[in-house]
């Protein structure tokens, strides 16, 4: 009689030692970690982590991207493999936990099936994605978006960085000299455990979130053109100053996003007049929008509405402006069936969870694209900061989160 | 029996044509000048100045900052001498007749004054005031202000341009290696005319103003601190947006400036966002703000409301406003007396002239601040713009400028 899903439980302090060893392979003296992908210390980290995997007889394979597949095989080769994992590379000034918790968590869980010593119906496949920051080669989520056909494989390996070195380069780094195309295993399930990055489970105290998916995104590049002036001889009425209604475009997209609430998001991150002198009115400005909802529909409502605005304070301004999608990332709902899986668990363990919707790309969004039932776990962020060397989780939350993902992981791991 | 003010009727055409020649000098392709302070071009056009008023037997003198004065003298050389000028260095990419307009319109009254054969009571001075424009050696009305004592001569001659060139290096560039200080001779008056650089007598379609002052200015700079967040997953309500409270307060400051109209300014020239990234939420933000005013009291108005306003916007999302007053200047009325005998002057000739208070700074500031009775004619600037290739002015309106000028000049110069 085949057991539905065993009692496996995985080591929490072994976990957080585990991140805690990871960290400090790149550590920076401020608390955090430069470990950028394709670096020497990139190659250290993925080389302990392969070592890792082998001490558990997992088979490695590296594909073109440099995408690491850990694979411990299960009772019937033939069938789909579970995939759980995340990236172990940073932002320059990063921090221990973003990726690492993933990759870290997915190898903890590894740990647990091997010492439990039953053997899973199906393959546990514990995957390392290369580039996910794309902090020194953008774009970011570069290996997932490569593995799931969505990037280029021999566009992403022209990249180049800022000193003129590319991808393919830094590649032939590795000490393997080892890499195949990616592994034709059929994949089961996609599982990520990854930190919030955000303020919303803290705020409301709670360790762990389930990710119901990914927001849609759209970027605008947006020029405004006025009329360059002297600020002292022109009078406030015969004014038309680029950085005022940079001002007040900026104002409503903030009131977009929040009439769009409590979901939408509105950015203005770049903001650039000209000629940026401080006895002249601007004669234009360069700025940046970013803007995110779950709901597609609800986004294109919020473009429409920025363009209406746009176009108000243009005509009362006497001003250009002009208004440009450079980028859109569609909607990625997870598995409603998953997301239910987690609560389950979370329920059992005695966790409080609440459903989060993602406001960041993370790899398992172009796993999710592909088709697999996919789903994250979200962990507490402090004060909802990442890609800072002041990054910082809870041990506790961490373990709870990798609970929840273990028993959700080994379910699927054991079902027929 | 003195003849209290004799006729006088400048060559408007020759004036038109030396403006036109002395534009030659550092003329750029698109029809402006570079012709920047102590600069090889800047010696020509200083050494073509001095040749021109040789041949009027004016006296040449220089002071150690570079400023020229060519005295034509009067019947009583004990006399205060009537000082008429402005300056001959442009912007980098400056135009035809900012400064030029003043110093060849001054030539232009000697010239007359020449040929008309009478000798005035009290001596005509024709001033060239040195790095008027300050684009190269900062600051600006380095000659006048040194000049009017209120700037060091050392820390002047000690200034530097961006490749390490001091003032007193290039200063010993000019061919005579003559440098006495300041002139002993004392100031009777001191007449200058200059173009608007602003749109007000073009919208009103007035051929000339007569300048009652020059405004009042302060200079703050302004950090703003709010939470560097990501761009996603940061809920609007949680936010901390560094750059939204610079456009509130960009916006809280045109409106103080609006309710201190029609001649208060406020201007933000530079904003600096901090990270400036596409999904990042401003965390920081540097900006600059420009305010006038024609009286000092309404500008400590407008400091106080908004400082009141950065107070209200820091409060209301979070963030550290500092608003730290970098720069003061006093409102510099110019002599209601002469105001009048321009508006006489042009009445008679039958120019239309209006009163307008200078948003700008001029030479002519610093003279008035020495106790000197000062006055400036305006001449209309289409669109206002100044300080570009694309300055320009109409012939008659230079001319009807230059006409009520040296009607007060003349008045001046043979009063007893």
């Amino acid at each position: 009689m085949a057991i539905q899903k065993p009692r496996i439980d995985i080591n929490g302090s072994r976990l957080w030692d585990s991140i805690h060893s990871y960290a400090r392979i790149g550590a920076t003296a401020k608390g955090g970690v430069k470990r950028m992908a394709f670096s020497q210390l990139d190659y250290q980290a993925r080389d302990q982590f392969i070592d890792e995997c082998t001490e558990l007889n997992m088979t490695i394979e590296r594909d073109k991207i440099g995408n690491i597949f850990a694979t411990m095989a299960g009772e019937d080769p033939t069938l789909p493999v579970v995939m759980v994992g995340s990236h172990l590379d940073t932002q320059p000034t990063g921090g221990k936990y973003d990726g690492a918790l993933g990759v870290l968590s997915a190898l903890e869980i590894a740990k647990s099936v091997y010492e439990a010593g039953q053997r899973p119906k199906r393959g546990l496949q514990v995957v390392a994605f290369a580039n996910e920051e794309g902090g020194r080669f953008a774009p970011a989520m570069m290996g997932s978006g490569v593995f799931a056909g969505k990037l280029s494989l021999d566009d992403m390996l022209a990249i180049k960085d800022i000193d003129g070195m590319t991808v393919a380069e830094e590649l032939g780094r590795d000490s393997t000299g080892d890499y195949p195309a990616r592994p034709n295993t059929a994949i089961d399930s996609m599982f990520e455990i990854h930190i919030e990055q955000g303020p919303i489970l803290e705020e409301e105290g709670l360790p762990i979130g389930a990710v119901t998916g990914v927001q849609a995104i759209r970027w605008y590049d947006v020029t405004i053109v006025g009329s360059e002036a002297h600020a002292g001889p022109t009078p406030m009425t015969s004014r038309k100053d680029a950085g005022l209604g940079a001002a007040e475009l900026s104002l409503a997209i903030e009131q977009v996003a929040l009439d769009h609430g409590p979901d939408g998001r509105g950015t203005v991150g770049v903001i650039v007049p000209s000629p940026a002198s401080r006895n002249v009115i601007p004669g234009s400005v360069y700025l940046t929008i970013d803007t995110r909802h779950p709901s597609d529909e609800a986004l294109l409502e919020m473009k429409q509405a920025i363009q209406d605005a746009a176009k108000v304070i243009a005509e009362k301004r006497g001003l250009e402006i002009d208004v440009t999608e450079i980028w859109h990332s569609p909607a990625t709902p997870f598995d409603e069936g998953l997301v239910q899986r987690l609560e389950h668990f979370a329920a059992e363990r005695g966790h409080p969870i609440r459903r989060i919707w993602s406001g960041a790309g993370h790899d398992s969004v172009y796993i999710a694209q592909m088709g697999v039932p996919t789903v994250m776990v979200f962990t507490q962020t402090k004060d909802g900061i990442s890609h800072n060397e002041s990054e910082s989780i809870k041990k506790e939350d961490a373990i709870a989160g990798c609970e929840v993902l273990a028993d959700a992981v080994v379910e699927r791991l054991f079902k027929g």
